[in-house]
């Protein structure tokens, strides 16, 4: 069961820091991390611009053994093109895509046409991203399967059992699911894995919590799930997007650089109010 | 972990069967069934009157051991007097209620006084059954702590996290899901067990998916999990509702009543159908 | 275009007072509603007895000249029961009925059966009581045509657009909306008139909003609608139900009994408040 | 009362027909439309490059009158480039933007921060452009008055109260509802007028229907909004941003150009059963 960074993505002065991508890459590998999510909601992905996601990929490939690559684009040659950039990395094991967001009225068959371009441009397997909070669709277990080239998901969504119907239906497909809340459940019922947005601060915990699980010791993995949840409640209300950078500085000790507006970095007070709210956790979740 | 089950409340031209009921429930007792859900939404509870569920309590207390009854009401007196009618029967191990539904604008604070009213009621454990989708309204872990008096929780919901707050916030709380997508998932992370209407079409199925997630063979419980998935992906269209009783005679062989209009029972050509769907289902399934 | 006014039910120790009903009635339609609605939601109609709902259609048929009855419920034969019940009385104009509510795993069958069997049985025009936030399923224009036999819709819902969509399908139907913020809407588009609680504390008002309309001084019209939803936005954070008892006191000045237990009466600081808060939305209503 | 058109952008061969595009906007124009919306969601704007969407700009302004600029973007300094390239074109009356979309977790700091950002780059006026199906948050009246510098608003909403809210709210506020089902509410309330997509495909329609509104015939009105329905329920299923292309073709005679994938153009398939769906629509729509 694999543990997927989707990291976020470092500005300083309105420009990419790749050294410390590269660097916080390294460091979260190092303690537990599997495979690094690139260019992902967290990574601000749909806010980059191809060059951008290029360059992050660049860096990712060099730091990382295993990467996949989140190409969504509201311009289907952009995401073509991103995803024939990645085959030259051999750390590339899959492409990922978010649905076409934003338009609520394109058809099914515009849905599934997106994803069958994306899977004849590119020799990589092609995993669906389906995050219905943010798309403003679902890209169902069915529909998936209709898709026909599918061979993978992350799916970002409250529901075990919305995740699970993948696998039941497609049960050669590796699934994901995405939801910080549900790193307990996913790995007690089997699922292929986590991309979690805390394995940007706790990548330790989420190990440990997996190797709970495995070694059937579930109240241990429950109270990690129970702490890591309290850093979720305290850090939404700020703008989560934006805390994760702050979280990575308090539960790792660097400084992870900063979101870019309108994805606004937090203000002092939020960083002082946020790094008081989860003091109890960190203490649950230290090492 | 128990498996306690909302068990269908059959009737006969129009009236209850008791006989019937009290059978039913020896049945599914004797094949791995912990407690009886008395009057719950599956037992069509909202829509039987103060005596109905009275007889039915008495009946249910008589072939099971634990009990848990079902109050909830547009009428608060009613409620009451079915919170303290229950204190005569042994067996009743926890009272249990949904919120005021229907009724879209009513405060938090009415609702947090609805169940300090019920707790006040009786001596017997009050339990909060919370079924968003049904009620119109959601009593999460927050809500139900504030309110101060609940000592367990039927979460009917998609969200295992959902549900797991409740056990965060409230550690002493019994804890179930009511979801049947979400039985493997509530063993799996460690609930206090589920309630799941699937329990009277396939209780031995379900005793042995506990049995799995115990002995951690995850691959045999996930396929159980499946089949009842499948099972429900094809009695939903027709009614859920309606087609539980219909599940018990495909399963179980014997006639489980039917339920009263506008609850409908499933005509003819739906029974046949039904019984084709689930004909796959039903050999992964079987003992 | 008709104001109908959705009747509170008045309770005094529990017990309805059909006297304050029948004066309540003879009130505001001696100041402008045209049409009494027995029963509905916020005459707390899925919260009484058969009986109840009988004694107040009685007082409801000797108070007013046009009635529509309410009579939706979880059990079919007391739907029926009231239907034929009502058609003792002259001033019915209508039997109306909420799609059965509560269960959300009815299916589309059972809904249009529930509603045939009710046009079946009675000689009187049925209406579709349609009201997806209390009821938890939305029964719109195509579904309505579907049915087949309905005669007019009251649809409480935020969509003028969803309302008129009856009109557009079934030309011939009455159709009402019944969201209090529509009131102006619902006039300027030509409906057959409006549903409206706000009919029950202010009648006066809606009659010269109407008046208004018909006369294209889109201004005042506007004005008047700009308070009452002035008056909704103090009232529903402490219960909407419940708080129209007290805006009838506050508005017409004599007191209109309280709703029964779980849907709790205002205590005395809450009736404070609000009373402070719609001061300045009473001062525009005034006649 | 305005009838604002939300343009189509027309691609040929993946770019941009800057000719075309002014052509459609001097016929539209010339048939009773007031002012333009530039790269709003119907001329794909989130979809578009800051270039394309300059040069889209430059083309409206040499065509028409009156023009509103949606500059909105997730990265703040190209949404600040566009509102300050818009400052050379006097055609320009308002800089419109979407919230922040795509990013569920942003606080509402962050997105009040976001137009006052935009406020302070511009002289001109700047409207919030609401999209909640499309953007994944509703920016109501409440929180448009915290923002403090907002002078308009095009609210795309199903509900007339949610729009009327903003005037009733900051009376001096410029107030469009984006609806196309809501054209002849938003003419009837008296809005400050609508931003219907229809207006590329039916602006005489449009222009008859405020003409109907005016005199009081709301039958007439009626039943041209019912046409324009029609049209809605037979394109929607399609692809509604795809179909718009179509639609012109349609009604006006002419190609319109292009979608760019992932939002598709219809295929001939599409395009022939929406041409016999909307047949009867067109009748009635006929000049």
């Amino acid at each position: 069961m694999d543990i997927i960074a989707p990291v976020v993505t470092p500005f300083r002065n309105g420009r990419l820091d790749l050294d410390l991508y590269a660097e916080h890459i390294r460091n979260i590998t190092a303690k537990g991390v599997d495979a690094i999510f690139v260019a992902g909601t967290t990574g601000l992905g749909p806010a980059l611009s191809v060059e951008e996601r290029k360059a992050l990929l660049e860096a990712a490939a060099s730091a990382a053994r295993r990467v996949i690559f989140q190409v969504g684009s509201l311009v289907l040659d952009q995401a073509l093109d991103l995803a024939k950039y990645a085959e030259r990395f051999d750390a590339v094991e899959a492409i990922a895509s978010v649905p076409p967001y934003y338009f609520p009225r394109l058809s099914e068959r515009q849905i599934a046409k997106y994803f069958r371009d994306l899977c004849a441009a590119t020799t990589r397997p092609v995993y669906l991203y389906n995050y219905p909070a943010a798309v403003g669709r679902d890209v169902d277990a069915k529909a998936a399967r209709e898709i026909g080239c599918l061979k993978g998901v992350k799916d970002t969504n409250d529901s075990i059992a919305h995740t699970l119907a993948y696998k039941r239906l497609m049960p050669h497909m590796r699934v994901y699911n995405g939801s910080d809340s549900l790193v307990l459940a996913s790995f007690s019922v089997g699922l292929d894995g986590v991309v979690a947005s805390s394995a940007n601060y706790v990548p330790e915990a989420l190990a440990r919590l997996r190797e709970y699980v495995a070694r059937g010791d579930l109240e241990r993995a429950r109270s990690l799930q129970f702490a890591i949840d309290e850093v979720l409640e305290a850090a939404r209300p700020l703008g989560y997007s934006s805390a994760v950078y702050e979280l990575v500085e308090i539960f790792q000790g660097y400084d992870a650089g900063e979101p870019r507006p309108p994805i606004y970095p937090l203000d002092p007070e939020e960083r002082a109010w946020l790094r008081a709210a989860v003091a109890q956790a960190r203490s649950k979740l230290a090492p």
